[in-house]
């Protein structure tokens, strides 16, 4: 995959102001005067798959040939990016096949099935259902969108970074969960191109700290599980492509405990009445491990996503 | 008080452009095959106050002359209105008294308070507060704005109804939750200049119907209690202003036990991701008992609020 450019940025914002709303990027008082700085988060859970995915679902789907589109595409996921690739294929006419594994969130499978994707259930987990893709792919016919080596998907999500400048030029660090790492790499390189002063951080589950570990070692590290509530950002391996993006550009990355995700979403629900994701609430979660840091500073929080199921939210408030 | 207008909210449209982005209205395919017609939500929540009122408030302060401005203005609330008053007046730099009843929620006092408020606790409920604004402003010095009475607050409220049009040109009913009847006197007079042929249905509180009974007996009903769980529609009293827009306007209004609206709270949570109040969950709610009139149609429901505190969502969710 070549890499990814600001240019390719720009262009792609575009592209998706045909399709989606710019989020908002809301300034809490009640959470600066907690954390002691200004603390904004940029609402990507207010899209309407309830996840940035979307971003770069569209911007793929406009790019996709028209031979392409007509065969229709097909991918593995266990939620958000399913979703963003049902979504802009209905949006473009295009037909989405999505593998997940068996034992899927329910609701998630349900999402999918609406915004229009034929559902297959195979595998015991994502990566076997990428296998299956793989499979299928090579028997010819739809389009594979790789969730983690699509290009124009990266330049997708990287514009909700550019939104946050226009609308907050004066950031000083942007907190970004690091799940497949589009999110991050947007992040890096739009304040690279803009104010290199700008810190990005990244966040991962102790569970699942493959990034933060290749970071930490500077050799690609894969672990041997993910086991974490934020399903948003539960990777074992990280790609060639985001991790050395990340290992130039990033800041620093922040490990959470279960407990700290889960501390994560009820103070989204207390303080912003937002319902997050375990990936959506990490950065909020991650600040308050940063108060002496970004002391006085433009903190910007990126809530990546939502779509958090009512058993997972029952459970997270204490009372299941 | 004047009527309201059309070019009233036309006016206001580009006063609050200035200040606020146009709130999503999100179509929601699994919600519709449900309730078998197309279901779209207006995210009201999705303003920096959480709920639609900071619409008028920020209309408003825009038209209060500069020599009441530099004096500053007083409000009686319990929530929602409040932060609207104190998050319009710190973007004009005016200073602003809340006064709220004893036993207010702590919560939304915090809110108020971090937007800028300074707060006065007074009086067993709403009424009781409200008396001491007019004894306040009677002392001289500070602007009463009046919660339910001052014109450039419907104006700037009936701003959401114009967008609604703008995204969904051919909606063909809005579902608008009745608490002061600020956004159903928008909604009925965007309505009848941009298409009369839309239905406009407001949702009420059983516990909580003066305009429902109003509205029946042809004659202005007051009622003894209002004790509902959905706060923002918790009137005992409908102004005559905005009774008799809604008597001539309304196609019918939809009462809700508390059991309804607490589900409405968790079909908003489960199939849209949104943390809803009472009276932002009530046009879902409703929605469910209309199946059938609605059926097939293009339908709005207005998520009002997202001010819920987190005792209460446990207790929604059964759990506490």
């Amino acid at each position: 995959m070549k890499t990814l450019t600001f240019q390719d940025i720009i262009a792609a914002r575009k592209v998706i102001a045909r399709f989606l709303k710019q989020t908002p990027l809301i300034h809490y008082p009640e959470l600066s005067d907690q954390l002691g700085f200004q603390a904004y988060i940029k609402h990507e859970n207010h899209h309407p798959t309830g996840s940035f995915k979307v971003r770069g679902g569209v911007n793929f789907m406009h790019h996709l040939p028209e031979t392409q589109r007509k065969k229709g595409v097909l991918t593995a996921t266990r939620g958000n990016h399913g979703q963003s690739i049902a979504y802009a294929a209905t949006q473009f006419g295009v037909k989405s096949t999505v593998v997940v594994p068996h034992g899927n969130n329910p609701e998630k499978n349900s999402a999918m099935r609406a915004f229009g994707a034929e559902l297959i259930e195979h595998g015991a987990d994502f990566d076997e259902a990428l296998e299956l893709c793989e499979k299928l792919q090579a028997e010819g016919g739809l389009y594979y969108v790789h969730p983690c080596m699509e290009p124009t998907l990266f330049h997708g999500v990287g514009t909700y970074s550019l939104e946050i400048f226009e609308s907050l030029p004066n950031v000083d660090a942007i907190l970004v969960p690091i799940g497949g790492g589009s999110g991050c790499c947007g992040a890096i390189t739009v304040s690279k191109a803009i104010n290199p002063n700008v810190k990005v951080i990244g966040v991962q589950a102790e569970n699942a700290q493959a990034f933060y570990r290749s970071w930490k070692t500077g050799q690609r590290v894969e672990t041997d599980s993910c086991d974490t509530i934020a399903d948003g950002i539960a990777t074992r391996a990280p790609f060639p492509m985001p991790l050395s993006i990340i290992k130039k550009g990033i800041s620093d990355i922040v490990l959470l405990s279960e407990a700290e995700l889960q501390e994560g979403m009820r103070v989204a629900l207390r303080w912003t009445h937002n319902l997050a994701e375990g990936a959506g609430a990490a950065p909020i979660a991650a600040a308050h491990k940063l108060t002496e840091t970004l002391a006085g500073k433009n903190v910007v929080m990126v809530m990546s996503g939502g779509n958090l199921d009512t058993e997972t939210l029952k459970s997270v408030l204490g009372t299941r």
